[in-house]
C-alpha cells in the first residue's frame, strides 16, 4: 500500500494568474519517484481561515502534506498563522531563526523580516548544509516556500527523510494507434493487473507515435507483465518502441 | 462584488508528475482579465466518486466552475460520469456528437470514441465556428478537456459568454527595495485601500529592480491612488518605474 500525500499551494498571485505554479509539478515528480501517491492538490488564497480549514482537511486524510508559499515577510504571507491555527498552537518566535535573519540582513533587518522567525509552538525545524534556512515541520505537515528555486532545494533535501524505499517502477509503450483504438485493450489490461496504473497520452504534435501508454506500480514484475500484454496484443505494424 | 470561480483539474497524469498542468495558469489569467475572482483550484485523480464530491463542494460555493481533463475515450476518462453523478442526472448519448464523431473518425470510429458522445441528461452543448466540438455546460459548470491547445481554444471561446464587463484594473510599481523593507508600507496601503489587492513579488534573478508591487481592483481610481501612495512614500532613490 503506497503512502499518500497532498499539497496545499497558497498564493493570490497564482489564483490571479500573475505567477504560474511550477512547484506542484516538481513535487508530483519527486513524490512519484519515491513511490508516494500524491492524491490531491488544493490552491487557495492568502487567508488564515482558508489555510487552516484546507490544511485540516488534507492532513487528516493523507500521510504527508506539503504546503507551498506564503512564508515571506509581507502582510499577505500568512501561512504560518494558518498552520498554527490548524494545529491549535500559539505562534512563538524562534531565536535560532531570528539569529539567521540578523546575520543575513544585518542593519537592514526590519520587523517584517523578523516575522519570518515566527513558528507554531513545538514545530520541528529541519536544517542542512544545502538548505540552511530551516524548514518548518509539524507532525505530517511540511511548510515550504513558494519561490521555486528554494522550494526545489528544500524538497530535494527532504527526500532522504521521507524515502522509505518503495519507489514506483515504470514502463512505457509507444504506438501508432490512436487513443480510441487502444482504449478497450487498455481497459482489459488495467483489469488484469489491478496493482498497475495504466495511463495513455495522445501526442498532438507530429511524432513517430500517436499514443504513449504508461504502466506504473510498486511491483516491477506486474508492471512488466502489463506492458508485455499490450505489446503482445497490439498489431505489430502499430508498435513503435518500448521504454523500461 | 466580483463573481467567484473555482477549477477542478482532473487527471492521474498530473498527480504523478507525468504532465505539468498549464491550464490552471491560462484559466487564472483569463478570469482575472474578466474581473472574475478565481478562489480555489483542486487537482484530483480520475475517480468518479472523487470528482462528484469535489465538484459538488466547488459548485455550491462559487459562481462559476471549470473542469479540465478526463473527457477522452479511454477507461480512465470518467469526468462525465463524475459530473452526471454530482448533478444526480443519468448519462445519455448525444446524437449530435455521435454524428460529429462518425464524421471525424469514419470507419475507424470505435465504441471507445463514441463514449465521448455521452453527456449528463439535459446538459447544454456550446458550439462555435472556432470550437466545433461541443463544450458541455450544466448550470454553472463548464466541462473542458485537458489537452492544453483545446482547453485554451474552448475557454477563449467561452469568454464572450461569461464576460459581464467588470474587468480588473492593474498597476505595478518596481522598486529597488527588498520585500522586507517595504512590507510595513504595503500593509498600510492595503489597509487604506481595502478594495485594492496589493501583491509583492521578489525578483531573484538580477534585474534593475528587487521587488515588483502590484495593485489590482475593479475601481481604476482606487487602484491608481493606492499606487500613488507607494510612489509618494517610497525613497525616490529606490523607485525604478511604474506600469499603468
Amino acid at each position: 500500500m503506497s503512502r499518500t500525500a497532498a499539497a496545499l499551494v497558497i498564493g493570490n498571485e497564482i489564483l490571479s494568474g500573475k505567477i504560474a505554479d511550477t512547484n506542484t509539478a516538481f513535487l508530483a515528480r519527486g513524490l512519484f519517484e519515491l513511490g508516494i501517491e500524491l492524491r490531491r492538490v488544493v490552491v487557495c488564497g492568502d487567508e488564515v481561515d482558508t489555510i487552516c480549514s484546507e490544511l485540516n482537511a488534507l492532513r487528516s486524510s493523507h500521510d504527508l502534506v506539503f504546503t507551498s508559499g506564503g512564508v515571506g515577510p509581507t502582510h499577505d504571507d500568512v501561512t504560518i498563522e494558518g498552520v498554527a491555527a490548524a494545529f491549535g498552537r500559539p505562534i512563538v518566535r524562534s531565536e535560532a531563526v531570528e539569529s539567521v535573519i540578523r546575520h543575513y540582513y544585518g542593519d537592514r533587518a526590519t520587523e517584517a523580516h523578523f516575522r519570518m522567525a515566527n513558528m507554531p509552538e513545538g514545530a520541528e525545524m529541519l536544517r542542512s548544509a544545502e538548505a540552511p534556512w530551516p524548514t518548518v515541520v509539524i507532525e505530517n505537515v511540511y511548510v515550504l516556500p513558494g519561490v521555486p528555486e528554494i522550494f526545489e532545494l528544500k524538497f530535494t533535501d527532504l527526500r532522504k527523510r521521507i524515502d522509505h524505499g518503495h519507489e514506483f517502477h515504470s514502463q512505457a509503450v509507444y504506438t501508432k494507434s490512436g487513443e480510441g483504438e487502444v482504449a478497450s485493450l487498455l481497459e482489459e489490461i488495467a483489469q488484469a493487473f489491478p496493482s498497475v496504473m495504466v495511463g495513455s497520452y495522445v501526442k498532438w504534435q507530429a511524432e513517430d507515435y500517436r499514443t504513449k501508454v504508461t504502466f506504473d506500480g510498486n511491483d516491477p514484475e506486474q508492471v512488466a507483465k502489463a506492458a508485455d500484454m499490450l505489446v503482445e496484443k497490439l498489431d505489430p505494424a502499430l508498435f513503435v518502441r518500448r521504454e523500461q
